[in-house]
């Protein structure tokens, strides 16, 4: 009988009889709730592009980061728990320090990709760095390497794929399709900075301000654009 | 079928099925039952203001401390479980004397929050430092560094962001309309004080007297306002 | 829907969903079936007294520790679950042996309070300090220091607060407002003594004698009354 | 509703809604179904006496322990499980031994006695010394020291009072009765042992023999009476 | 209500409202299945019996050992679950040689059973040496030394009582009884075995033979009897 | 009854009444849902098989690795949760690496095998290196040593067996008759080419391409094939 | 009433009201599921003989091993869980090694039986070398050492029996019936290879080929037969 047999395999990180894992599913969730990321491969670097919900005039649009600074030549976008989210960037940036200071060179973007997503999947484990749930967050990671840009997708469970354009958070799969139609290989990162926006105003339901989205790009190492770049990209739209 | 679900993902920090960490939610109620405190930040400096609960004639005002310092150059106002709040600050304490011994210079406000909001965050983790619940209090950290002033806003899921003005606890969702009607960059230290104390008078169910608010000013450094410097801007009302 | 809700969070140091901690509610239960302890300051001095339940003549009453010194200027009075108001004693006499020890002059009261508040908050957390429920007690903390003669209350959450004059135990809330007519700041110690002892006597079901009731003094540093110094306060009601 | 208040704050060693410990409670109950125990103290010493059931002629009489030497000044009757009982004792052996070695003199019969209920107040804590569950058994701890003879009473909550005459176990409520009745303080130590034992044999269901029951001094040092000794009370009664 | 009290004390090791530990009562059930060992003592020396439960032809007798030797004046016999009593055999082993080594002398009998019982009775407790759950086993101790023999009784719960006779296991009732008629001090060596061995026959379903029955003796050094000596005390029934 | 029987044996890694261990159930539910994988072992070496979801155009084909080189002489295909073989995968690499640093010689295929498998099993059991429910993933384990070719197949219980061809994943069925009618030991790595690939394309919804399949062999070392190469064997279809 | 017992004593490793632990009872239904096994015992030497379920043709029948060797001088086979025997195999291989390497000659075979016994009896108890549940397997432990040739047998609960010989597995009852009918104390090893396939071959729904059995000696060291000698001893039936 089903009631009985769910007796024997309880817990925060265990199969459900049809062999899903719930906890990464509901954090899965917590990310369709957040605010749209954008992330666009080109030629030339990676383009990255957050909406921002900034729910108070008395807020201070720079204090919510949505873009953070990985290692030089890395950047990564978020959606979901932003909290979460500082903790993985923390453990990266340790970890291409660490990569620096022992091997004398920056860590490749896939290495950095592989050990934000250690961290993730250990979740439930028990050991110290890891939590008791799952990171309720999704990244988006530009970077620049010895084999030029790239651009990974990681979610929820500890997996990551590399993707040439990709949306996180409540607006993505909008995003996406739009995605499907614009995008090839021989954009431009101007051309990139243009989509990305443009994309981003379709799913944003308020107007787009230098307030209310950041933009950053690794072409090949990581700038935060300012207000006034930003308003730039704006007004090419 | 939904109650066979939930037993495979139960625990203290865990995702409901909608990605809610209930526990967070929970802790967030219990700072809507504390007295209100207000935070406003101008050129000059940051203004803190909050409202003590003085239930019986017996008590010792001045012992029912909502405004602590941290370091010379931080302060916060806080709501919710004081308790909690006196663990969080003797935390930061500890942070920023730190830093001062290591590197002979003092910490910034960001840091110093970010500090706080890392041991926050990892509620339910069973390590040395953190709780086994969400700590039930939200700060306003007020602060001076190279940057100039700043105010944060930290609530118990350990995110946190840098606002202009704000308002937590019973009274906050009123406090911060007026915020917004009020508010405007080129305030005095002077102005900031008396808005500060009007705003905090009108969500007060009792009479404002030295002996029911505290004040305190960054300026550039900590100051708790004495009884006759409070009934001075009472009188400017 | 609420009965799958109340899944996600249980524990004994949790938030309910209305952000209550049931434990520290329940312990507080615990102290309101106690006998009644009093604090009154004075300038010249704190004093305290309480209830003794004599369950059988055949109990050594002065084997009834309701009133214990915790350094040579520290009282305190208490009323719950008296094994664990021994542990807190124990606890405060250590922290303020090593104080003295380590400073070469007393700790101050507030400083002593603290210290019993950081073990009483902690409860839950599985080190070895703290225990695995709240402390199920109330204490009256009465002290001289280099700030004159103070008075603190403490309850089983890990807060605190200054006080003139306080009553904990079951017959608290009568107590309380007494208080509220009798109190003022001029009054002499031996006004103190008659006062509480006047109150304690309307609370308490027994006629009161040298047996049943501690009365114990801070000025400046502990005294407890021999059953003839307790008979003369009796003796001037 | 209180269904759902209950899942908030369960636990082996929690309070109840209405401020109970209810193992306690429980180990309380264990206690009640043992056989009695008796003290009374004396100006010239401390008489302890109790029941032994002996459930089979094949069984050694001297083997059913009831009363026994912790320290030459300090013996023990019990009430309750036996072999929990045998732990305390041994810990407080241990002590006493430990303190004779520190500080070249007996440990005081108070400190023996808040050393035994230190160790019973932390059941559930998950220490290596302590107990998963409180230890079920009473303690008569009759002693002799510098302040003279002494009678101390401890339950599973790890309290403890001074008594004159007290009865632990089944027949403790009658027994308690008689001894208001019967004692008075200037008894001598021949009329204690005579009490004692027309009191147990009251409470007792069989007849009183040398087997079924054992008699212990503490005057000033411990002994435990004899086959003839005991005899030789039973022929006076 | 009840069905909300039983919410605060559930547990392995913990006591029901009656004040009664269910575990160590189920692991006596445990007992009462086993197969019957019997001890029994006399001036000369102690006997043990035992019935071994041959369930197969192909089964080597000798291999179903519940008889054991301990130390070279020690021996048991045990009714329960084997793979349990041989962890506290080995346990007491360790003890008496250590003992033998630190003090160059036997160990006495009630030490080591007292050894036995502490292991025994810290069932649940999470430490390196103690079980889950209670040891499901009955040991009845057989030795000598210089009080000369002796014969213990131990029970899941870590208790022990010395005996002059006693039967375990599931025809201990009945053996128990016979005893009581045909016991008596003044028993040479011999008269016990033709008694322990009758008594045995008594309760065993099939014919006693040198396959299905162990005897040893203490007398004053162990000795496991040989299929011809048992062969010989059958043919004196 | 039965559902008082289940109370008595609950827990993640524990077994149902019927001697089932359902985690481990769950688990290979979960890698019934993943993509095909197919491994052929040759008497020149083994090849490996793998169908590839490719989501959406703008996923990186060569990011989505489903087959992995684990040592020069070993690599491994996969189905399942790609995550957790990504940490078995690095938990054999460290394996051969050390084997290699510390014998100066490559570590045996099935040694390799059982050390993945030592890892696998120890689900639930709390240390570190293991994870808190079974790996959700099945590993076709392709190797050259000492001993020739072979081919090793991996359940989420730990157990393996040695294969001469072998379809983990949702199509696995089909291809496993496949399999049998088309397999014989006279292959050669050609042919063994043409028939995974054939056999993959069968179960497979979508047309097979460079981009959604990929190919390696051991024969004698690791060699992922490039997209001509894939190429060239779907042409030979 | 029952339902309210049954909350004081749950667990993995926990006696029922009846005194039965589910865990064991359990592991012993997954033996049943399992291939049939089989021991005898000659004055020569012992034969192990095992059921192979080959279930599918391209699976190398050499990797389903249910035969192991553990030293030189013992083998044993299972029935059960292979995962699971594999850790007792590799738990038995370090302890005979160890044994070797610090006496300078084999350990005896009970001695090695008991070591597995020792880590199989330990289930639940959450120390390194235990798992969370009990072993799923039982063996048949053949060696040969000072004392001759010798057959033991293990179950899940940690138990063990020496045996002259003894199936296990789904065939287990035939096979042990027609043991008593077959076997005698005289046997040849040769007798012993042609009874324990000919009643293999009863149990077995397939025909018996070199292919789905294994057979191995301990006479005076193992030896795993070779298919051809396998051959030789199904010829002779």
């Amino acid at each position: 009988m089903f009631l009985t047999r769910t007796e024997y395999d309880r817990g925060v990180n265990t199969f459900s009889p049809e062999g899903r894992l719930f906890q990464v599913e509901y954090a899965i969730e917590a990310i369709k709730l957040g605010s749209t990321a954008i992330g666009l491969k080109t030629k030339e670097g990676v383009v990255l592009a957050v909406e921002k919900r900034i729910t108070s005039p008395l807020l201070e649009p720079s204090s919510v980061e949505k873009i953070m600074e990985i290692d030089e030549h890395i950047g990564c976008a978020m959606s979901g728990l932003i909290a979460d989210a500082r903790t993985l960037v923390e453990h990266a940036r340790v970890e291409t320090q660490n990569h620096r200071f022992s091997y004398g060179e920056p860590m490749t973007v896939e290495s950095t990709t592989q050990a934000l997503c250690d961290l993730a999947l250990r979740f439930g484990e028990g050991d110290e760095e890891s939590m008791s749930r799952p990171f309720g967050v999704s990244l988006l990671i530009a970077g620049h390497d010895e084999n030029g840009p790239s651009l990974y997708y990681t979610d929820p469970s500890g997996t990551f794929w590399q993707c040439n354009a990709k949306a996180i958070g409540s607006g993505s799969e909008g995003a996406d399709s739009s995605f499907q139609e614009q995008y090839n290989k021989d954009l431009t990162l101007q051309d990139a900075e243009t989509i990305a926006l443009s994309i981003l105003k379709q799913v944003m339901e308020e107007k787009v301000t230098p307030n209310n989205v950041d933009i950053a790009k690794v072409a090949p190492t990581y700038h935060l654009y300012t207000p006034s770049e930003v308003e730039a990209v704006i007004s090419r739209l």
